[in-house]
Protein backbone atom coordinates (compact mmCIF):
# COMPACT_ATOMS: atom_id res chain seq x y z
CA UNK A 1 0.00 0.00 0.00
CA UNK A 2 3.21 2.23 1.01
CA UNK A 3 0.49 4.89 3.23
CA UNK A 4 -0.30 4.28 6.36
CA UNK A 5 -3.21 5.62 7.98
CA UNK A 6 -3.01 6.82 11.63
CA UNK A 7 -5.61 6.15 13.95
CA UNK A 8 -4.89 9.58 16.37
CA UNK A 9 -7.40 10.19 18.43
CA UNK A 10 -10.37 10.36 15.83
CA UNK A 11 -12.49 13.76 16.94
CA UNK A 12 -15.52 11.77 14.80
CA UNK A 13 -15.28 8.10 16.41
CA UNK A 14 -15.56 6.44 12.55
CA UNK A 15 -15.84 8.69 9.47
CA UNK A 16 -18.52 6.50 7.65
CA UNK A 17 -20.53 7.18 10.69
CA UNK A 18 -22.06 10.65 10.38
CA UNK A 19 -22.99 12.56 8.11
CA UNK A 20 -22.14 15.72 7.24
CA UNK A 21 -24.75 17.59 8.20
CA UNK A 22 -24.18 16.32 11.44
CA UNK A 23 -20.75 17.03 11.24
CA UNK A 24 -22.02 20.78 10.75
CA UNK A 25 -24.49 20.51 13.77
CA UNK A 26 -21.67 18.90 16.01
CA UNK A 27 -19.10 21.31 14.97
CA UNK A 28 -21.64 24.30 15.42
CA UNK A 29 -22.75 23.33 18.53
CA UNK A 30 -19.52 22.01 19.78
CA UNK A 31 -20.65 18.68 20.91
CA UNK A 32 -22.10 15.71 19.34
CA UNK A 33 -25.71 15.98 17.66
CA UNK A 34 -27.30 12.73 19.51
CA UNK A 35 -30.68 13.01 18.12
CA UNK A 36 -29.69 12.24 14.55
CA UNK A 37 -26.53 10.23 15.25
CA UNK A 38 -28.10 7.57 16.62
CA UNK A 39 -30.33 7.03 13.72
CA UNK A 40 -27.55 7.35 11.51
CA UNK A 41 -25.76 5.04 13.50
CA UNK A 42 -28.51 2.49 13.17
CA UNK A 43 -28.58 2.67 9.80
CA UNK A 44 -25.01 1.95 9.08
CA UNK A 45 -25.39 -0.96 11.21
CA UNK A 46 -28.12 -1.91 9.28
CA UNK A 47 -26.24 -1.56 6.34
CA UNK A 48 -23.26 -3.62 7.56
CA UNK A 49 -25.48 -6.35 8.40
CA UNK A 50 -27.07 -6.78 4.49
CA UNK A 51 -23.95 -6.11 3.37
CA UNK A 52 -22.60 -9.13 5.08
CA UNK A 53 -25.70 -11.19 4.07
CA UNK A 54 -25.75 -10.44 0.21
CA UNK A 55 -28.53 -8.77 0.68
CA UNK A 56 -28.20 -5.42 -0.51
CA UNK A 57 -24.87 -3.32 -0.88
CA UNK A 58 -25.67 0.16 0.10
CA UNK A 59 -22.76 2.86 1.37
CA UNK A 60 -22.99 6.21 3.35
CA UNK A 61 -20.80 8.30 0.90
CA UNK A 62 -17.78 10.05 2.49
CA UNK A 63 -18.27 13.34 4.07
CA UNK A 64 -17.06 15.75 0.97
CA UNK A 65 -13.99 18.19 1.78
CA UNK A 66 -12.47 20.63 -0.42
CA UNK A 67 -8.53 19.45 0.76
CA UNK A 68 -6.12 22.97 1.04
CA UNK A 69 -2.97 21.91 2.46
CA UNK A 70 -1.28 18.91 2.97
CA UNK A 71 1.92 17.96 4.97
CA UNK A 72 4.45 14.83 4.09
CA UNK A 73 6.16 14.81 7.15
CA UNK A 74 7.78 11.23 5.68
CA UNK A 75 7.47 9.58 2.61
CA UNK A 76 4.70 7.39 4.08
CA UNK A 77 1.98 9.44 5.60
CA UNK A 78 0.32 12.14 4.64
CA UNK A 79 -1.81 14.95 6.97
CA UNK A 80 -4.53 17.58 5.52
CA UNK A 81 -3.29 20.16 7.48
CA UNK A 82 -6.58 22.77 6.15
CA UNK A 83 -9.70 21.42 5.10
CA UNK A 84 -13.21 22.89 4.70
CA UNK A 85 -16.13 21.24 4.65
CA UNK A 86 -17.93 21.78 1.43
CA UNK A 87 -21.91 21.25 0.35
CA UNK A 88 -23.06 17.69 -0.59
CA UNK A 89 -24.62 17.61 -3.92
CA UNK A 90 -26.46 14.07 -3.47
CA UNK A 91 -28.00 12.34 -0.73
CA UNK A 92 -26.48 10.41 2.51
CA UNK A 93 -27.15 6.93 1.05
CA UNK A 94 -26.74 4.94 -2.55
CA UNK A 95 -26.26 1.35 -3.30
CA UNK A 96 -27.96 -1.65 -5.48
CA UNK A 97 -30.47 -4.34 -4.26
CA UNK A 98 -31.86 -7.12 -6.60
CA UNK A 99 -30.85 -4.89 -9.63
CA UNK A 100 -32.70 -2.11 -8.38
CA UNK A 101 -30.81 1.44 -7.89
CA UNK A 102 -31.17 2.71 -4.13
CA UNK A 103 -30.82 6.00 -3.14
CA UNK A 104 -31.89 7.97 0.52
CA UNK A 105 -31.45 10.31 2.84
CA UNK A 106 -32.08 10.48 6.11
CA UNK A 107 -33.48 12.85 8.40
CA UNK A 108 -34.18 13.17 12.16
CA UNK A 109 -36.06 15.71 14.13
CA UNK A 110 -37.44 16.51 17.89
CA UNK A 111 -41.16 17.31 16.59
CA UNK A 112 -44.00 15.68 17.32
CA UNK A 113 -46.66 16.51 15.20
CA UNK A 114 -44.70 17.65 11.98
CA UNK A 115 -41.60 17.26 9.81
CA UNK A 116 -40.28 20.46 8.49
CA UNK A 117 -39.32 20.70 4.83
CA UNK A 118 -36.57 22.89 5.53
CA UNK A 119 -34.42 19.89 6.54
CA UNK A 120 -34.11 19.57 2.91
CA UNK A 121 -31.83 21.62 0.33
CA UNK A 122 -32.78 22.31 -2.98
CA UNK A 123 -29.44 20.03 -4.46
CA UNK A 124 -31.01 17.28 -2.22
CA UNK A 125 -33.87 17.82 -4.26
CA UNK A 126 -32.98 18.35 -7.34
CA UNK A 127 -31.05 15.00 -6.91
CA UNK A 128 -33.95 12.78 -6.04
CA UNK A 129 -35.79 14.52 -8.89
CA UNK A 130 -33.15 13.51 -11.28
CA UNK A 131 -32.96 10.01 -9.27
CA UNK A 132 -37.22 9.38 -9.80
CA UNK A 133 -36.63 10.31 -13.34
CA UNK A 134 -34.17 7.85 -13.79
CA UNK A 135 -36.30 4.95 -12.20
CA UNK A 136 -34.37 4.76 -8.82
CA UNK A 137 -36.19 3.78 -5.82
CA UNK A 138 -35.61 7.06 -4.37
CA UNK A 139 -37.10 7.66 -0.53
CA UNK A 140 -36.37 9.77 2.51
CA UNK A 141 -36.29 7.44 6.49
CA UNK A 142 -37.65 10.13 8.45
CA UNK A 143 -36.73 9.41 12.37
CA UNK A 144 -39.45 11.09 14.47
CA UNK A 145 -37.22 10.96 17.75
CA UNK A 146 -39.57 12.10 20.62
CA UNK A 147 -41.90 9.22 19.07
CA UNK A 148 -39.38 6.95 17.94
CA UNK A 149 -40.85 6.50 14.79
CA UNK A 150 -39.39 5.86 11.36
CA UNK A 151 -40.98 6.10 8.08
CA UNK A 152 -40.12 5.38 4.95
CA UNK A 153 -41.05 8.41 2.52
CA UNK A 154 -41.36 8.02 -1.28
CA UNK A 155 -39.29 10.61 -3.11
CA UNK A 156 -41.85 11.21 -5.44
CA UNK A 157 -44.57 12.34 -2.22
CA UNK A 158 -41.86 14.13 -1.07
CA UNK A 159 -41.16 16.79 -4.59
CA UNK A 160 -45.07 16.79 -4.31
CA UNK A 161 -45.62 18.57 -1.28
CA UNK A 162 -42.11 20.51 -1.81
CA UNK A 163 -43.19 21.87 -5.41
CA UNK A 164 -46.69 22.63 -3.26
CA UNK A 165 -45.74 24.68 -0.36
CA UNK A 166 -47.15 27.14 -1.18
CA UNK A 167 -50.56 26.42 -2.44
CA UNK A 168 -50.53 24.13 0.52
CA UNK A 169 -49.58 26.67 3.02
CA UNK A 170 -47.48 24.23 4.52
CA UNK A 171 -43.47 24.37 5.57
CA UNK A 172 -43.67 21.04 6.95
CA UNK A 173 -45.06 17.51 6.36
CA UNK A 174 -47.45 16.56 8.84
CA UNK A 175 -47.31 13.39 11.20
CA UNK A 176 -50.94 12.34 10.12
CA UNK A 177 -49.53 12.06 5.96
CA UNK A 178 -46.79 10.20 7.36
CA UNK A 179 -49.50 7.84 8.97
CA UNK A 180 -51.60 7.77 5.76
CA UNK A 181 -49.38 8.08 3.02
CA UNK A 182 -46.14 6.59 3.82
CA UNK A 183 -44.26 3.19 5.23
CA UNK A 184 -43.71 2.96 8.84
CA UNK A 185 -40.68 1.03 9.49
CA UNK A 186 -41.03 -0.96 12.86
CA UNK A 187 -37.54 -0.90 14.66
CA UNK A 188 -35.88 -4.02 15.13
CA UNK A 189 -32.26 -5.47 16.27
CA UNK A 190 -30.44 -7.05 13.54
CA UNK A 191 -30.94 -5.20 11.13
CA UNK A 192 -31.80 -2.20 13.57
CA UNK A 193 -33.56 -0.57 10.53
CA UNK A 194 -35.49 -3.33 8.76
CA UNK A 195 -36.08 -0.53 5.58
CA UNK A 196 -35.79 -2.86 2.38
CA UNK A 197 -39.09 -4.06 3.77
CA UNK A 198 -40.63 -0.69 3.29
CA UNK A 199 -38.26 -0.68 0.03
CA UNK A 200 -40.36 -4.18 -1.18
CA UNK A 201 -43.58 -2.68 -0.50
CA UNK A 202 -42.54 0.07 -2.55
CA UNK A 203 -40.92 -1.64 -5.27
CA UNK A 204 -44.50 -3.99 -5.50
CA UNK A 205 -46.71 -0.93 -5.39
CA UNK A 206 -44.68 0.66 -8.39
CA UNK A 207 -44.79 -2.55 -10.52
CA UNK A 208 -48.75 -2.76 -9.98
CA UNK A 209 -48.96 0.64 -10.79
CA UNK A 210 -46.95 -0.02 -14.13
CA UNK A 211 -49.09 -3.33 -14.75
CA UNK A 212 -52.42 -1.67 -13.60
CA UNK B 1 -27.17 27.90 5.37
CA UNK B 2 -24.89 29.54 8.60
CA UNK B 3 -21.85 27.93 7.16
CA UNK B 4 -18.99 29.77 4.80
CA UNK B 5 -17.10 27.54 2.55
CA UNK B 6 -13.99 29.75 2.10
CA UNK B 7 -12.63 28.52 -1.28
CA UNK B 8 -8.58 29.75 -0.22
CA UNK B 9 -6.09 28.47 -2.54
CA UNK B 10 -6.81 25.05 -3.56
CA UNK B 11 -4.37 22.61 -3.29
CA UNK B 12 -6.75 20.66 -5.33
CA UNK B 13 -8.77 22.63 -7.98
CA UNK B 14 -11.74 20.93 -7.49
CA UNK B 15 -12.96 18.36 -4.38
CA UNK B 16 -14.26 16.26 -6.68
CA UNK B 17 -12.11 16.05 -9.76
CA UNK B 18 -9.30 13.75 -8.23
CA UNK B 19 -9.64 10.21 -6.48
CA UNK B 20 -8.34 9.31 -3.56
CA UNK B 21 -5.76 7.42 -5.32
CA UNK B 22 -4.66 10.06 -7.30
CA UNK B 23 -4.63 12.36 -4.44
CA UNK B 24 -2.15 9.77 -2.50
CA UNK B 25 -0.24 9.62 -5.78
CA UNK B 26 -0.31 13.22 -5.67
CA UNK B 27 0.72 13.59 -2.46
CA UNK B 28 3.91 10.80 -2.80
CA UNK B 29 5.04 12.27 -5.78
CA UNK B 30 4.46 16.05 -4.57
CA UNK B 31 2.91 16.78 -7.75
CA UNK B 32 -0.08 15.93 -10.03
CA UNK B 33 -0.21 12.80 -11.43
CA UNK B 34 -1.22 13.93 -15.14
CA UNK B 35 -1.92 10.50 -16.64
CA UNK B 36 -5.08 9.35 -14.45
CA UNK B 37 -5.95 12.98 -13.86
CA UNK B 38 -7.01 13.60 -17.30
CA UNK B 39 -8.49 10.78 -17.27
CA UNK B 40 -10.77 11.52 -14.28
CA UNK B 41 -11.67 14.91 -15.47
CA UNK B 42 -12.85 13.87 -19.10
CA UNK B 43 -14.90 11.13 -17.06
CA UNK B 44 -16.29 13.92 -14.55
CA UNK B 45 -17.17 16.16 -17.54
CA UNK B 46 -19.34 13.21 -19.07
CA UNK B 47 -20.96 12.92 -16.18
CA UNK B 48 -21.97 16.21 -15.56
CA UNK B 49 -23.17 16.39 -19.51
CA UNK B 50 -25.40 13.04 -18.30
CA UNK B 51 -26.63 14.67 -15.90
CA UNK B 52 -27.57 17.83 -17.36
CA UNK B 53 -29.43 16.52 -20.29
CA UNK B 54 -30.99 13.95 -17.45
CA UNK B 55 -29.17 11.17 -19.24
CA UNK B 56 -28.19 9.87 -16.37
CA UNK B 57 -27.39 10.47 -12.40
CA UNK B 58 -23.85 9.14 -11.75
CA UNK B 59 -21.65 10.93 -9.41
CA UNK B 60 -17.53 10.51 -8.06
CA UNK B 61 -17.64 9.56 -4.43
CA UNK B 62 -15.83 12.12 -2.32
CA UNK B 63 -12.40 11.07 -1.57
CA UNK B 64 -12.45 9.91 1.88
CA UNK B 65 -10.79 11.38 4.88
CA UNK B 66 -10.72 10.86 8.80
CA UNK B 67 -11.01 14.02 10.35
CA UNK B 68 -9.14 14.45 13.93
CA UNK B 69 -9.10 17.95 14.89
CA UNK B 70 -11.49 20.75 13.70
CA UNK B 71 -11.06 24.03 14.58
CA UNK B 72 -13.79 26.79 14.79
CA UNK B 73 -12.34 30.45 14.25
CA UNK B 74 -16.02 32.39 14.47
CA UNK B 75 -19.47 30.89 14.67
CA UNK B 76 -19.90 30.60 10.81
CA UNK B 77 -16.64 28.74 9.37
CA UNK B 78 -15.15 25.31 10.66
CA UNK B 79 -11.63 24.33 9.69
CA UNK B 80 -10.73 21.03 9.68
CA UNK B 81 -6.61 21.20 11.34
CA UNK B 82 -5.96 17.53 10.84
CA UNK B 83 -7.14 14.74 9.04
CA UNK B 84 -5.89 11.74 7.13
CA UNK B 85 -6.56 9.93 3.88
CA UNK B 86 -8.35 7.03 4.32
CA UNK B 87 -9.22 3.65 2.30
CA UNK B 88 -12.30 3.55 0.47
CA UNK B 89 -14.55 0.69 0.67
CA UNK B 90 -16.31 0.79 -1.95
CA UNK B 91 -15.14 1.75 -6.23
CA UNK B 92 -15.11 5.46 -7.37
CA UNK B 93 -18.24 6.32 -9.13
CA UNK B 94 -21.77 5.30 -9.18
CA UNK B 95 -25.40 6.26 -9.80
CA UNK B 96 -28.42 5.40 -12.15
CA UNK B 97 -29.36 5.20 -15.80
CA UNK B 98 -32.97 3.71 -17.16
CA UNK B 99 -32.96 2.22 -14.06
CA UNK B 100 -29.90 0.11 -13.58
CA UNK B 101 -27.67 0.65 -10.91
CA UNK B 102 -24.19 1.93 -12.45
CA UNK B 103 -20.89 1.44 -10.40
CA UNK B 104 -17.42 1.87 -11.62
CA UNK B 105 -13.65 2.36 -10.81
CA UNK B 106 -11.42 4.62 -13.53
CA UNK B 107 -7.94 3.19 -14.00
CA UNK B 108 -5.30 4.41 -16.15
CA UNK B 109 -1.92 2.73 -17.72
CA UNK B 110 1.07 3.77 -19.36
CA UNK B 111 1.86 0.40 -20.73
CA UNK B 112 1.15 -0.08 -24.04
CA UNK B 113 0.69 -4.22 -24.00
CA UNK B 114 -0.93 -4.75 -20.88
CA UNK B 115 -3.09 -4.05 -17.78
CA UNK B 116 -1.30 -4.66 -14.59
CA UNK B 117 -3.52 -6.14 -12.07
CA UNK B 118 -2.16 -4.85 -8.94
CA UNK B 119 -3.80 -1.54 -9.96
CA UNK B 120 -7.10 -3.20 -8.28
CA UNK B 121 -7.28 -3.36 -4.52
CA UNK B 122 -8.79 -6.61 -2.74
CA UNK B 123 -11.47 -4.34 -1.33
CA UNK B 124 -12.34 -2.98 -4.73
CA UNK B 125 -12.83 -6.32 -6.10
CA UNK B 126 -14.71 -7.80 -3.38
CA UNK B 127 -17.00 -4.46 -3.58
CA UNK B 128 -17.34 -5.16 -7.52
CA UNK B 129 -18.48 -8.82 -6.67
CA UNK B 130 -20.97 -7.71 -4.06
CA UNK B 131 -22.62 -5.67 -6.97
CA UNK B 132 -22.58 -7.94 -9.59
CA UNK B 133 -24.04 -10.60 -6.96
CA UNK B 134 -26.62 -7.74 -6.98
CA UNK B 135 -27.40 -7.67 -10.70
CA UNK B 136 -25.77 -4.19 -10.78
CA UNK B 137 -24.35 -3.05 -13.81
CA UNK B 138 -20.57 -2.39 -12.47
CA UNK B 139 -17.34 -2.05 -15.11
CA UNK B 140 -13.71 -0.85 -14.79
CA UNK B 141 -13.01 2.23 -17.39
CA UNK B 142 -9.40 1.15 -18.35
CA UNK B 143 -7.56 4.28 -19.93
CA UNK B 144 -4.30 2.95 -22.08
CA UNK B 145 -2.63 6.68 -21.70
CA UNK B 146 0.19 6.16 -24.30
CA UNK B 147 -2.25 4.67 -26.92
CA UNK B 148 -5.06 7.05 -26.48
CA UNK B 149 -7.27 3.90 -26.11
CA UNK B 150 -10.38 3.50 -23.86
CA UNK B 151 -12.26 0.27 -22.78
CA UNK B 152 -15.11 -1.00 -21.17
CA UNK B 153 -13.88 -3.82 -19.01
CA UNK B 154 -17.23 -5.92 -17.74
CA UNK B 155 -16.81 -6.64 -13.65
CA UNK B 156 -17.62 -10.20 -14.36
CA UNK B 157 -14.68 -10.29 -16.85
CA UNK B 158 -12.41 -9.26 -14.68
CA UNK B 159 -13.28 -11.16 -11.35
CA UNK B 160 -12.53 -14.22 -13.74
CA UNK B 161 -8.88 -12.97 -14.74
CA UNK B 162 -8.75 -11.81 -10.86
CA UNK B 163 -9.49 -14.99 -9.08
CA UNK B 164 -7.50 -17.23 -12.03
CA UNK B 165 -4.34 -15.43 -11.86
CA UNK B 166 -2.22 -18.19 -10.33
CA UNK B 167 -3.82 -20.83 -12.60
CA UNK B 168 -3.17 -18.26 -15.61
CA UNK B 169 0.15 -17.53 -14.25
CA UNK B 170 -0.65 -13.66 -15.24
CA UNK B 171 -0.66 -10.73 -13.24
CA UNK B 172 -2.17 -8.20 -15.88
CA UNK B 173 -4.87 -8.25 -18.63
CA UNK B 174 -3.16 -8.22 -22.20
CA UNK B 175 -4.09 -5.38 -24.18
CA UNK B 176 -5.49 -8.44 -26.68
CA UNK B 177 -8.03 -9.57 -24.28
CA UNK B 178 -9.37 -5.76 -24.34
CA UNK B 179 -9.23 -6.01 -27.89
CA UNK B 180 -11.55 -9.00 -27.84
CA UNK B 181 -13.73 -9.54 -25.03
CA UNK B 182 -14.33 -5.90 -24.15
CA UNK B 183 -16.45 -2.70 -25.64
CA UNK B 184 -13.59 -0.17 -27.15
CA UNK B 185 -15.05 3.22 -26.55
CA UNK B 186 -13.82 5.99 -28.94
CA UNK B 187 -13.56 9.22 -27.43
CA UNK B 188 -15.92 12.07 -28.15
CA UNK B 189 -16.13 16.24 -27.06
CA UNK B 190 -19.25 15.88 -25.66
CA UNK B 191 -19.04 13.55 -23.54
CA UNK B 192 -15.45 13.28 -23.94
CA UNK B 193 -16.37 9.16 -22.66
CA UNK B 194 -19.18 8.12 -24.09
CA UNK B 195 -19.30 5.19 -21.79
CA UNK B 196 -22.88 5.01 -22.16
CA UNK B 197 -22.88 3.33 -25.48
CA UNK B 198 -20.45 0.43 -23.83
CA UNK B 199 -23.13 0.25 -21.06
CA UNK B 200 -25.81 0.19 -22.76
CA UNK B 201 -24.04 -2.89 -25.41
CA UNK B 202 -23.61 -4.27 -22.18
CA UNK B 203 -26.82 -4.18 -20.79
CA UNK B 204 -28.31 -6.05 -24.21
CA UNK B 205 -26.22 -8.90 -23.81
CA UNK B 206 -26.86 -10.00 -20.17
CA UNK B 207 -30.45 -9.28 -21.64
CA UNK B 208 -29.79 -12.01 -24.44
CA UNK B 209 -27.95 -14.04 -22.25
CA UNK B 210 -31.20 -14.20 -19.54
CA UNK B 211 -33.46 -14.87 -22.93
CA UNK B 212 -31.25 -17.43 -24.70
Amino acid sequence: MGVNYPKGQAYFKNETTYSKKQDLATIKKGKFANRGMVFEEAINQSNQYFLDRQIAVIHKKPTPVQIVKVDYPNRSAAVIKEAYFTQPSTTDYNGVYQGYYIDFEAKATKNKTSFPLNNFHEHQIEHMRSCVKQQGICFVLVWFSSLKRCFFLEASLLLELWDNQEKLKRKSIPLTIFESSTYEINLGIAPQIPYLEAVDKYILKLKEHING
